[in-house]
Parts: C-alpha cells; sequence; structure tokens
C-alpha cells in the first residue's frame, strides 16, 4: 500500500483523525474525546491518539501495524516546546507501529495551514481560546491561549464561568448582576443537576472537567436566542474581549494581509462562532477601537472564515512537508467566508 | 486518664491539632500540612488529620489506641453537608480508635468560636478567603468562601493571580499594565523557577498545587514593602475586595453588635492580614461606600482582631459542645485588637 499521512485535531472538547494519500485524497476519518495533554494528562492524550489512528488505519483498508510516514497533530495545548519534546519522545517509544515521523503544532498554526499558506489571524473560541497572528513570512505573533487558569477570554469556558460567576456574587451580595439572573441561575441547576450553590463545589474541583463545565455555553447560546438579557450581555462580552485580542496582535501584521480582497482574513475556529450574531456588536465596536487606536495601519476591511474541514488536514499537511512531502490541499474548498466588514 | 478533646485547624496551606482536658487546659499541639478535602482529595485530608491526632496524643502521654472523646475539626472547604457527612462517616470506619464523636464545620466558625460566642465578622484571607458573618442568635450569613475557581478574592491564591495575569496580559498587548511590570515579573520567574511563560502552564495545570501557587503573594508583599508600585497597587485591590466582603453582609449586621465598645468585630484570619497596612487604604475607602449605602445602618465603628490561639481551640469547643460538654475558654486571651477605626 502507497504512504499514508495522517492529521490530528486535539481540542479540549472533541478531537479528530485524517488520513491522506500522497495525492491529498481524504482516505478515513474518526472522531475522538478531548486530547489536550494539560487537562487529561499525556498517558491518556497519546493512548487516545493512538487510538484514533489505529481505527483510521482499519477504516483507510490498511494494516495497523505498518507505520504512517508522518503524522502532523495540530493540538490545543500543543506550544511548550518541552513538553512536545517528550510527547514525541513517548509516541515513538509506546507506539513504534503509529508513525515514522511526528510533527505537533498548535491547534492555531494547524488550523492556519488548513485554509491558506498565505497567513492571516486564527482566532479560536471553542472550549478555550487563543488568537493567532501568522504573518506571510512565516512570523508567528500570539494573544491569550494560556487555558481556562489564566484566561481564556471569550471561550466556551469563560462565557459559563462568567455566569455562574455573576449567579454566584449576585447571591452573595457581592456584586449586583447587570441583568435578571433567573434564566442563568435555573439552566445552571438544570445543566449541573445540582439543587444549591454548594453541588457546584465538585464539579470546580473533584470531579473537574474542562469540556463539562464549558459545556454549559450551550445553555447560555440557547437562552441568548430566546432573548434572555443576562445571556445576551455576556456572549456581547465575549465578542468584545475576542476583539481585543485581535486588537493586541494589530500593529504586528504585515501590510500585505490587509490588502487582499478579504481585507485582514481572520480564521475563526470553535463552536462559539456558532454565536457569531450574538457577539457581532461587541466584537465590532471593540475592533473599531484598536483600529482608531493605530492610525498608521492601513486596516479597514476584515473577513472573518470558517474552515469547512477539519483541521486535522492542516496538521496532516505540516507532518507530511516535515518530512519533505508536500500534499497538494485545494486551500479554497477548505474555507468559507462567512462574515465581511469595511470600517 | 481523664478524657480529652481535640480540635483541628485545617487551613489550605497548613493545618493544626490542639487537645485539650475538661478544664480547658491545652494539653499537646501538632502542626500539618493542607487539609482541605477539596484540594487534596478526602482521603489524603482525613490521613493527614490522623496522624496529626495520633502524634498529639502521643505528646500528650496518651495512648493513641484510646479514642478521644470528641474531635471537632474547623476545615476550609467544611460547609458542603453531603461531603461533611461522607468526611465523617470514613473517620468512623476508617479511624475507629481516633475518636467517640466528631463535629466538622467551617474555618470561619472554628475561629469565631476561639475569639467568642457573641458572635461578628469572620474575614478571611489566607491561601483562600470567605468572609462569615455570625449573628448572636447565631444565624450565619456568607459571602464568598467557594474556592479558587470561583473568586477567593483578596486571598493570597487571588493576589499571586492577579499579579501573574497582569504580567501575562502585558506581555500579550491584550491589557496595559497600572504599573511597570519589571519587578513582579522577574519574581514569578524566580518564585517558580521558570525561565518563560510557558514554564509557569505547568504549575497551572499539570502539577497545580493551590498553595504553592498562594506562596508567590509572599514575594509580592516583599516588593510591595520594599515600594514596588504594582505589588502596592495589587494589595491595595486586595484590601478593596476584602472590604466589600463585609459590605454584602452589612445589611444583615445585628444591630448590637454595632453596639459594643470595639464597633463591629471583625476577626480576621489567615497569613495575608499580615500585609494590612498594605491593604488598609483600600479597605477603609470600600467599606466606608458600603457604610454610605446602608444610611439607616448605625455602623459607624469597627475594630479588627486577630487569634493568638488556633482556631483548632474553637474546633475543640465546638466538637466538645457537640457530646454536651462545655469546655471552658478564656476568649480574651485568646483574641488581640490590631487597628480600631470609627467612621
Amino acid at each position: 500500500m502507497a504512504a499514508l499521512f495522517g492529521g490530528v485535531e486535539g481540542g479540549g472538547t472533541h478531537s479528530k483523525v485524517v488520513l491522506i494519500s500522497e495525492d491529498g485524497k481524504i482516505l478515513a476519518e474518526t472522531d475522538g474525546p478531548c486530547t489536550n495533554h494539560w487537562l487529561v494528562g499525556s498517558d491518556k492524550c497519546l493512548e487516545r491518539i493512538n487510538e484514533m489512528v489505529s481505527e483510521a488505519k482499519g477504516k483507510a483498508g490498511a494494516n495497523p501495524q505498518v507505520p504512517l510516514r508522518s503524522l502532523g497533530l495540530s493540538l490545543s495545548g500543543g506550544e511548550q516546546k518541552d513538553a512536545i519534546k517528550k510527547l514525541v519522545e513517548q509516541l515513538q517509544t509506546r507506539f513504534p507501529q503509529l508513525s515514522e515521523a511526528y510533527y505537533i503544532t498548535t491547534d492555531a498554526i494547524g488550523a492556519m495551514a488548513t485554509a491558506t499558506d498565505h497567513g492571516g489571524v486564527v482566532l479560536i473560541s471553542g472550549t478555550g481560546s487563543n488568537c493567532k497572528l501568522i504573518n506571510p513570512d512565516g512570523s508567528e505573533v500570539g494573544c491569550g491561549g494560556w487555558g481556562h487558569m489564566m484566561g481564556d477570554e471569550g471561550s466556551a469556558f469563560w462565557i459559563a464561568h462568567q455566569a455562574v460567576k455573576i449567579v454566584f456574587d449576585c447571591l452573595d451580595n457581592l456584586e449586583a448582576p447587570p441583568h435578571d439572573i433567573g434564566y442563568v441561575k435555573q439552566a445552571m441547576f438544570d445543566y449541573f443537576q445540582i439543587s444549591d450553590r454548594m453541588g457546584l463545589l465538585t464539579h470546580l474541583y473533584r470531579t473537574f472537567e474542562k469540556s463539562k463545565f464549558a459545556g454549559f455555553c450551550q445553555k447560555l447560546a440557547e437562552g441568548a436566542q430566546a432573548g434572555d438579557p443576562l445571556c445576551c450581555h455576556i456572549f456581547h462580552k465575549a465578542g468584545e474581549v475576542l476583539a481585543r485580542h485581535v486588537g493586541a496582535v494589530l500593529p504586528k501584521i504585515d501590510k500585505s494581509l490587509f490588502q487582499g480582497e478579504l481585507g485582514l482574513p481572520i480564521l475563526c475556529v470553535g463552536s462559539v462562532w456558532n454565536s457569531w450574531e450574538l457577539m457581532k456588536e461587541g466584537f465590532l465596536r471593540v475592533l473599531n477601537q484598536a483600529r482608531e487606536k493605530e492610525p498608521r495601519c492601513s486596516f479597514s476591511k476584515f473577513s472573518l472564515l470558517k474552515l469547512k474541514h477539519s483541521s486535522a488536514l492542516g496538521g496532516a499537511s505540516l507532518g507530511a512537508k516535515h518530512v519533505g512531502q508536500a500534499l497538494p490541499l485545494d486551500y479554497t474548498a477548505n474555507v468559507a467566508v462567512f462574515y465581511t466588514h469595511s470600517f
């Protein structure tokens, strides 16, 4: 059988594997749970990856005992060099039949590699959040992406946390809520299946799972769609803080990225972007403010793009490139523009 | 040997055990690490308590195989009824020689029981933070105390987290810092023994220990004492938010608590109070604001008190009371007033 190239998209809640042939054809896909090694530990992370890839090999009609030519991993939490080096060493030792070569990068870089090789801004808002500018020369500038303990502003975790915190502070009389907490409080009791605030402690500590906690965001999106003012308020805030991430990298964006037909391409990754309409007003207001602070910057238009295929594709492409193989990717088929704005 | 009554002070960083005789005499004391069951899990929490009590029995010349008459536990994290019930059941099953009877309450209630039986406000700022009003009729009103995932505002953890977050946001260009981050950034690298921000991730996730993270607060207190403006700023903010906790319970305080010689007694527990001078201005300003919002409230004076003995004493007293034994405690010898203010 011809050489197989694998790619992994590793998220804080879901993961995906694709296997690609030399000519860029997708031969198999598999899904799995969270593979963020900071969240589930490296042992579980690697076991889950091995399982997903083995399953994909089976689906592609390949022998699971024959290693892939390369495996490119686009992982949330795939930033720290030492940790990445250890992950690769463990993959080689524990799963020699998995792949001949490995390349690990972040979910942001993997997503960008799926969409284009010209660069742009990746703005992730899924379980966690992150913003990464990739200039056409390949240089990177980041903002955020430090996980829930250090912010994750604008992510599903952050939105869920904001909501819960507003309820707690209101009931404590510590801080007046911006709107009535009735809907959010009841939704919180229902989602976590608790009858009082004490019941939330185990979800926050003993049995904490980021993806479970972040999943509450979905209920808040439903509340906002039904018009609950507090839910709407929180998504508005999420739009604002996500725009602040773009504002943070704005001074470093190469001029050429403003000059395409779409204006600045912002690749939006993660399920919170399904609630774009709820975040739009806050996002536009804050991004416009950031623009006005950089008067010499030629930023006058932007487009929001979303991936039509998993960023596991970009991971596979980067992994192949790492072993000297260029996989032909049809970038235009991989992305769709869902919003364009001119200031 | 006569009946022995035990008390435990269980903190987020340190713990203490005292053994007391029927006539209120302290016979032995022992120290140990964190016994917050939310932080270390109930198994480790209970093992540590058993070890400390056994050691104390030895020190008091008692047979470790003979159960105490009662053990009163004043635990940070000792609030949730179901969790407490389980802890008592596990103590009875796993350590039958430990004590005949158990009584578990929060660190706030244990501290108050050490200082007075007339009630007042307990304001904890140690590893975590919490505020509890205990009215003379025994009724309780709380604010905060939900742990680091939900705030812990004004605690050592919170102060350390604020500092780290300001450094991260500044380096990300996400938020301009209120003052130069030079000292705090270097102190952070030194304390956590890291060379870049990536190095902090393991301290935040894989090897997270709340007491270790909160320990960074000590370095910030040193910075503030040496005049670093950012450190001073953060302690000022801590003073403000701690005062907001008192403001939150202010409308519920029984009038009689304002009328003593000391004005409202606020029992200050935890090592962050060693930095009172750094927090004073913010604390007074916000408490005055809260007072002005309650014009019909007769709050015109308050005193800050600190314990001269461990709140394990109060725990022992409550545990003894639970089995019908009143231990004579000399409250005046247990507290000292360290600040008094009239508005």
